[in-house]
Parts: structure tokens; sequence; C-alpha cells
């Protein structure tokens, strides 16, 4: 099976990644030995999602003090590496959380660092497994029958994170425990990480499926042909409401239409109690050139203005269940201010 | 100004189409001299949109009987030529109303048949002219706002019908009363008829506008960016559901969340009283390699299937306001099966 990202020692320290840009076409692997090409591939999405950005920015410590250790940098040069890596994309939070991961174990040497990057790592894929786990038997209850049909969008598998997945962990899980039906995928433009990785991911593990436009999920929701939407989550806020990639309350609005459950899965380290509603929420707006360029084909017309907000809010009225490894909560059953600080108390 | 489709005589008779397959990034023109050829450019999308095929199918007879003239056939292979027209694209129900708009005027010979054929044509484009200014008035009194930010999906404009457009032309009626602020135009994926062709029209116009996913439209109007939601339709059955192009509804939910107008906009032609709701219209599936290519690129692993219904079904309790160049309804304040049926009777 393989990793989006992983530490190879042998034959020199290095970062190993999966080249996403490259997928489904052909499957190839990058060996990254410096911060200038780790940066470079943070920057170009050779790596991507927010659970595989946290290994990437705790790994790239430990590859920042093996290419200090071989060119003798000076201290601050060091230092330098370290903030580049964890600036390498401004509003991924979760690679400045994967360096603060590591930070500190920078006095006691490499290997302490390298042992609490890999340590990130697995407590990822940990709590992909839990969650995953939790969220499938959330779900079986809560609908009554043998197999079931699901809908997803963006990509939140393997390649999102560690390992295993979130979204797309449950429906792993759910595909294990021989309760898929089919799954339907939205492509998720601009960038196509539904119909380029999610797709390859559930065609890896022989998930049947269909890939749709993401203006197909609503109809296909609305036309019963759907038993459950699962989402992941960039950042969920105190009040439950679910900041993730862009088209997601599309499918909240429609499973409220439906009346089916709308799941959102992620590790809780995403939940943010410092921010009290999504209404707080800084919406990213991504370069324009993804609107105007598909497969670098212009498709519109030359000095119109592209809108690229990379993400969106679902409200938490429209959340049947937020799935986290350390319990499931329903922000439609308790609602309020504070739906998500009980959960993090178990933590 | 261009024309999707009309009628040349000079120096032979010929259709004359405006190549959309060519749009945005060059403007081009076919001169059509034969059936086969007219058949070919309808099932390349060449030529599309509702009213634009309804022309295509009248002056489709005309240049058949042309090309009888010129080469002589006998009587069956001009019926033949005319069904071939009709059936060029099945699902495409303008294309054999337009044939039967002028069918009736074979046996008087061709110049009677071409007369019939402009005013098909002529027709279509004082019906959306009418109901382009009793949608502008409609909003207007509804909206207390100088200016207006609208949002709208697919091409609906003088490319998808003869002159000026439906939804589009409601837009462009707003423009010249000097009343938009800005137009939100979603892409439209698969064949991105909105980057391509929506966006082309607006900068010719000079309409302030953005391109954006289709997978935004619900954030935008949600995040309140938006005051109305305009669209044309394929069909309106009794009750007012509407048939339009994949991603229509998704935009009529966020509309009733958000509180804002969701404006039909078709000529009366569209209305279907013999289909009862939108539960009882089949939905077209178009060809799977839309799903996997964009811009001849393949996005998706070898071996998946696509999914690509063509239209989706907006309920008509999600919808404000149906307008036809015979008057407008209000689905939501006159509820039941046959809102449509009174409309009719004003014809």
């Amino acid at each position: 099976m393989f990793r989006a990202i992983e530490w190879i020692s042998d034959p020199v320290p290095a970062v190993r990644l999966i080249d996403q840009t490259k997928l489904p076409i052909s499957e190839e692997y990058l060996d990254i030995t410096t911060v200038d090409r780790l940066t470079d591939a943070i920057q170009r999405l050779v790596v991507r999602g927010a659970p595989a950005l946290g290994a990437a920015g705790a790994y790239g410590v430990a590859l920042a003090m093996a290419q200090s250790e071989q060119e003798s940098w000076e201290e601050h040069e060091l230092q330098d590496a370290i903030e580049r890596i964890r600036e390498a994309r401004p509003t991924a939070v979760n690679l400045a959380w994967g360096v603060e991961q590591v930070q500190g174990k920078i006095s006691e040497g490499f290997n302490a660092v390298l042992e609490a990057a890999k340590k990130v790592a697995e407590s990822d894929e940990q709590a992909n497994r839990e969650l995953s786990r939790l969220g499938a038997d959330w779900i079986l209850e809560k609908i009554n029958k043998p197999t079931l049909r699901v809908i997803t969008h963006c990509n939140t598998g393997a390649l999102a994170t560690t390992a295993w997945g979130t979204a797309f962990g449950i429906i792993r899980e759910l595909h294990e425990r021989q309760a898929i039906d089919i799954v339907y995928a939205d492509e998720t433009r601009p960038l196509l990480q539904g119909a380029r990785l999610t797709s390859w991911e559930l065609k890896n593990l022989g998930v049947n499926h269909k890939v749709q436009v993401d203006a197909a999920a609503a109809s296909t929701i609305l036309r019963g042909l759907v038993d459950v939407a699962i989402i992941g989550a960039d950042r969920i806020t105190a009040n439950g409401d679910t900041v993730n990639k862009i088209g997601s309350v599309t499918l909240a609005l429609a499973c409220q239409r439906a009346g089916i459950p709308f799941v959102v899965a992620a590790p809780s380290s995403t939940i943010d109690l410092r921010t009290e509603t999504g209404d707080d929420v800084f919406i990213e707006e991504r370069s324009e050139s993804e609107i105007h360029f598909v497969a670098d084909i212009r498709v519109t017309p030359d000095a119109v203005v592209g809108f690229n907000p990379a993400f969106d809010v679902t409200p938490h009225d429209l959340i049947s269940a937020i799935v986290t490894e350390i319990g499931v909560v329903e922000p439609t059953q308790t609602p309020g201010a504070d739906v998500m600080a009980e959960l993090s108390t178990r933590k």
C-alpha cells in the first residue's frame, strides 16, 4: 500500500512523497532531500491534505536538521529553513502545527526530532482508524440497510492523510464491513481531487463507484440515489460550523431536503474552539488561473475575472454528525455555541 | 451583433452558424449547405440551446428543400433528410418542434417554408425580449436595490437562442437599465458553457462579472454575495417543476436558505402541461467521456465509471417566479398541480 508521505533513511535521509500532481496517470515517488525541494513540492501540491501536511511539517524539521549537518549550516540558517517550511502554504495551519509538534525536540538532536515526527504520522493514522470505526458504527446504526449508497466530495483518503483517511476512512471501514453498495465521488473542481485522487484510491481498494461533476451532487441526493453524505473538514469552529473544500455545503443542503444524514469526519485536532462560528473564518481565495485553465487549456475569454474561494462553510444545523477519534457529536441534536467544547474535554 | 443561427441566401442557400465549440478562443462561422453537415453540427454542439435548436429544425427543412432541388432528390430522399434533422439529438424536443412548425408548408414550396422558418426565429426573439422585460420588472419590484448582484448557471444568452436570450436576456435587460452590479457565472461542467459562452457574451456586452466553479454557487449565495438567481429551463411541467442544466437545483436550495428569489426564465413553449411533475421526467445521461476528459485530457483513472446526468429537476416550491413572454407565475405563492395551466390560457 502506498503512503502519501514517509521518512526514508537509506541511502540518504529523505522525505518520500507520492507525486499527487501525476496521479492517476502515473504513480511516481519523489525522494526529497533538501528543504527547498520540500517547500516547492508543498506549493505545487505534490503533497496536500491537512493531515498529510502536518506530517510534512514535522518530517520537514528532521530534513532541515539532516541538511544542516550535511552542509554545516549556521544556527540561523537552520531556523530560516524551518520557517520556510512552516510558511510554504500560509493558510495550511497543519503545516505550522506539524513543525510545532517536533520543534521542542531540536535541542535533543536529530534522532529525537525524527522520532517525534514519526509519532505525529502514527498518531494521525491511529486517529483516522478510530474515527472511521466510530463513524461506520454511527452510520450503520442510523441507517437500517445492509449496504449503503454514499456520496463524498474532494479527497480525504490515504493521499490526504498519513494513512487510511478521514471521510474516506469511514467509507473504507464500511467497505471492509461489506456495507458499501456504491460511492458517488464528486470530481471537485477546480483541481479535480475527486476525479483524480479519490477515484484512484477507490479503484485500488476495489470499491464500486462513479465519478460525477460537482453540479450533479444535489440532484443525485434529491433523486434518492444516496443514503448518506460523508465529507472531511479543514476546520470545525466551536459551534460545529465546518469549513471544508468548496462545494461541501451543497451536499448538506440537499441532504437536509432529502432527509438523509450529512456526516463530517475529522481528527479532533481540526476542532478550533477559539473560533466561535463559521462567520468568523476568513475564506481563502486561490489563484484565478485555476478557474481560467483546465488541464493547461484556457476555457474563459481573455481578461475576464475568476472567483476562486477554496472553502465553504457548512452551518452546524445542517450537520447530522461530526465524527472524531474521541467521539461523535450531533450538532442538530445539541445546538448551541459550544457544541464542540464538551467533546474536546474527552481528550 | 452575432447570431447563433441565421439564414443566408447568397451566394448559395445556407444556414450560418457561429461555431460554439471554438468559442471563446476564436469566433468562426460555418455556412452549412447540406443536411449531413447540419446534423453533424447539431451533434457536435456547434449549435445548441433549446430555442436555437428550434430554429435549426425549421431552417433545416428549408435547407433540405434547397439541397433536394439542387441534387434532384426523390420525394422519399427529402423525407429521409428531414427525419435525420428531427432526430439529430433525440432528447432535444425543440429540434422536432422546429421541424413541425414549418413542415405543413412544404407543399407550398421552398419560399413558404423559408418564410415560416424565419418567423420561428423572429417569434423566439420577440418572446425573449418580452419575457426579459417582464422578468426585470418583477425582480426590481421584489428587490428594493438600485443595482443587483445576480448568479446564473449554464448559457441562456443569444448563443442558446436565436437572439437576445432567456435568463441571460433578463440580465441583459437589467444591464440596459443600469441595474447590474455583478453577475456570478457558474462555469457549468462538464461542457463549460458558463465559462466559455456566458462569459464571452457578458464580456461582449460589457457586463461586470466573475466566473466561478459550480461548487462555489451555494457558498456564494449563502455568504450574502447575491441578490437573485436567474436560470433558464429545458422543460417546465404542469406543477411548475423545472428541468434545466445539471446544477440548477443547487442554486435553488441555497436561495431558499438565504431567503432570496430564485427565478426561472423561458418562453411559454417550454411549458409541458402533459407532464404532471418533475418526477415524471426522464433524466437524460450524456456520454461518460464528458466526465473522464477535460479539454481532451483524461482526468479519471482508466476503467472507472462516470455518471453524467444532463439535467436536474428544481421542485416548484423552491421557485419564486417563472417568467415567460405571456406572464409571470409565482409557484411558491400559488402551489398546486396546475400552477402552469392558468398561465397557458393567457396565450
